[in-house]
């Protein structure tokens, strides 16, 4: 077998062969394959697509290059959670120790990427000593006693992912649907949990920004978990306006300490109720989904569900007084108030306008050796939908750069839209694809 | 500028502004964008194809990356010729002396390439102490002096051309009109005469298999030299079966000789014929092509064509006694005559099979490194439409290797085709395009 024929095939259109997937990612992955060669074969698959064979054989390829996390000696249906990523999104801090108060083994090890705020590696460091490097070992003992561990990838896992995406990041080859499904599923299914539900975001702060997109990514990655003998379930989420109304790591962690006891944000709270059923449903449960919430409000009213992160801090080596007390969370010296200029309605809050500005702030990483600034964020006071007096306060900017903190003030003030009331509210849940 | 718009503007099926081209084709040419890059964007071209205006840009952008080669200082009108290449054409090397021999500025300077025999240089090389490399200086001068002067590119001719050619080799980027249009293109037009006739093959042994792939590539091409201001002209030409009865270096050029002497093969000489004709006209020599073949035949038959050659080896340094007596050739030595085991009519001799054999037989090169053996190769006894007894003499292989000749005798047994009459003939010239 050899490159140049399967860079031809499927630059003509014509479907690889399982033998020929594996070929190219195995070969690349040892260094055997030039970049310019696959890169081009990268562009063919972006222009002339993958069928539903060719990507779950990538996918599979993918998981075959590298480590998997054998979680057998978890008890129990285990359970996992992804999100396509979007601003504002601390869903995992809340939902994880929901699902285990509900006791359902919740495991989930995490990558670290770009983004306009860290991801949940990094919103848990900002929990003082709080380890998110855990052994298998440790990661599956923790499980076993406390029904929920979140550490990071330890293991060599999809490494062929990690080479393609770096090519496709540099090649605009990143947006075609089996590469993305390919490379998401590849890194979930690595882990052997029982089940995986995927929060497939869509909207201006989403990596799909349209809905028939995330429908389409929803699906076949449901598809290829379900061809991989996982039980799957994804549902599309609006990401038009920032989730919560932190957008920040400290900020984030925060609050996801408000809503575990009750005080939370509407919205975010409404998602992890949602996305809560249907892992308790999946993990054999409970029967149904109203089932499920009564048990995931009970863990909430109860505060067994705040007890549970006090438990996952603890066997992380966290300092848990700073559940108790998030004041001992990172601060940043500056808190400025962003105010309306105009009364009316809030029409629309760009949800990645709004994700830039985290960023510019510090509270995201830009390249790989960006440092975080985890005090750094913003606080919004004012959603989609409600009414705004002339004055009122529509943000908070955290910051530690007072100049920073005022270019990004006047940013807000763009992208806040005021005016009638919109026609009819954005619905959070879309869809739900299983 | 950056690549990455450049790559996702492609990607998409959009067309590339000047700029774009000019820009992309600077900064490879300079490394300042790496392979993986360009040869994804080179897959994306390839598959949403340039448009024309595409294609002129980025062939002019390869000639400026590299030198031109200034011929103001040869008088009248000079004349260049090409051909997209086939099996056994020794064109260049007859239509050369004969057009200079009619008073027209013959002026070529090739490059070196892979190919089932040698190119225009290697064939010229045969011929003892031969110098292919020339000064721009002498080449102007030699040309003002006898109308005639081939040799190789010294100049640092379309860098970007090389580069990316050898970036399409490897990434199933070749096949695609523009970029052959542009590569060839760029390099006849670097090198400044005032015009060009093309010869683009079309069949078995040709680049282009199909008539219409042809006639695209021949109108790209005029269309580019035209738009730069240069008369071109392009015909387009049968290569089912190798041109003339000679494949192989030193064979090639005792044929041209012959052919030079009034004796050679109908169907090379016509094809000298036609191109040589329309170069004449397009130099204004004559006022039809009616004209320029009398002219032309009179080069033959007065000796004048024959005495060119003799002249331009005499002013290449090479020994011009090999051209009175072309047994001083280098000279193979095996000659293995292939006789026909059945009876009936010659039906077909796929020419790229009859050029593998020359391949085999050390006549070309399979990688830049290979050694020619000028002495190597096929004669052909028979050719399509001919009739053979049992028994008869197909083809006369030359060789220095015993074993490798048997081989290719099987295999020539295989290549002809033997039955019954073919319905028409096969017609030489098939198209004209201006």
């Amino acid at each position: 077998m050899v490159i140049y024929d399967i860079l031809k095939k499927k630059r003509d259109g014509l479907p690889l062969s399982e033998d020929e997937i594996n070929y190219f990612i195995n070969e690349y992955t040892m260094g055997k394959i030039p970049d310019y060669q696959i890169s081009a074969l990268l562009m063919a698959i972006f222009i002339n697509k993958m069928n539903d064979q060719e990507t779950l054989y990538l996918t599979k390829a993918m998981i075959n290059s590298g480590e998997t996390v054998n979680l057998d000696n978890i008890d129990g249906i285990k359970v996992d959670k992804h999100s396509t990523g979007g601003v504002g999104d601390s869903t995992t801090l809340i939902l994880g120790p929901m699902v285990a108060a509900c006791g359902v083994p919740f495991v989930k090890m995490s990558g670290r990427g770009l983004g306009h705020t860290g991801g949940t590696l990094d919103k848990l460091e900002s929990i003082k000593n709080f380890r998110v490097n855990l052994s298998t070992d440790k990661f599956v003992n923790n499980t076993n006693d406390i029904n929920i561990s979140i550490c990071s990838q330890t293991a060599n896992i999809t490494p062929a992912d990690k080479k393609l995406y770096a090519l496709r990041d540099v090649t605009a080859t990143v947006d075609n649907l089996s590469l993305i499904a390919s490379s998401i599923m590849s890194k979930k299914l690595a882990i052997k949990s029982d089940a995986i539900i995927l929060d497939v975001k869509v909207g201006s702060g989403a990596f799909m920004k349209t809905y028939d997109e995330a429908k389409k990514l929803a699906h076949e990655m449901v598809k290829i978990g379900k061809n991989y003998g996982r039980e799957t379930v994804a549902i599309v989420t609006n990401m038009d306006q920032p989730l919560g109304n932190a957008i920040g790591n400290s900020l984030e962690v925060k609050e996801a300490i408000e809503t575990l006891k009750g005080n939370g944000p509407k919205d975010l709270f409404q998602l992890c109720l949602v996305l809560g059923a249907k892992l308790l449903v999946l993990a054999k449960r409970v029967k149904n989904e109203q089932e499920a919430e009564r048990l995931l409000l009970n863990s909430i009213e109860s505060g067994k569900a705040y007890n549970k992160l006090i438990e996952l801090v603890k066997y992380q080596d966290g300092d848990t007084s700073v559940i108790d007390n998030p004041d001992l969370l990172p601060k940043a010296s500056h808190i400025i108030e962003v105010k309306s200029k105009n009364k009316g309605y809030i029409k629309s809050i760009n949800a990645e306008e709004i994700g830039r500005c985290a960023l510019a702030l510090g509270a995201g990483r830009e390249t790989m050796d960006s440092e975080l600034d985890l005090s750094a964020g913003i606080v919004l006071n004012k959603k989609v939908d409600e009414f705004v007096e002339e004055g009122e306060t529509l943000t908070y900017i955290h910051t530690n750069d007072i100049n920073k903190g005022k270019e990004v003030a006047e940013m807000i003030l763009d992208i806040y839209k005021i005016g009638e009331k919109n026609h009819g509210s954005q619905q959070l849940i879309i869809d739900e694809i299983h």
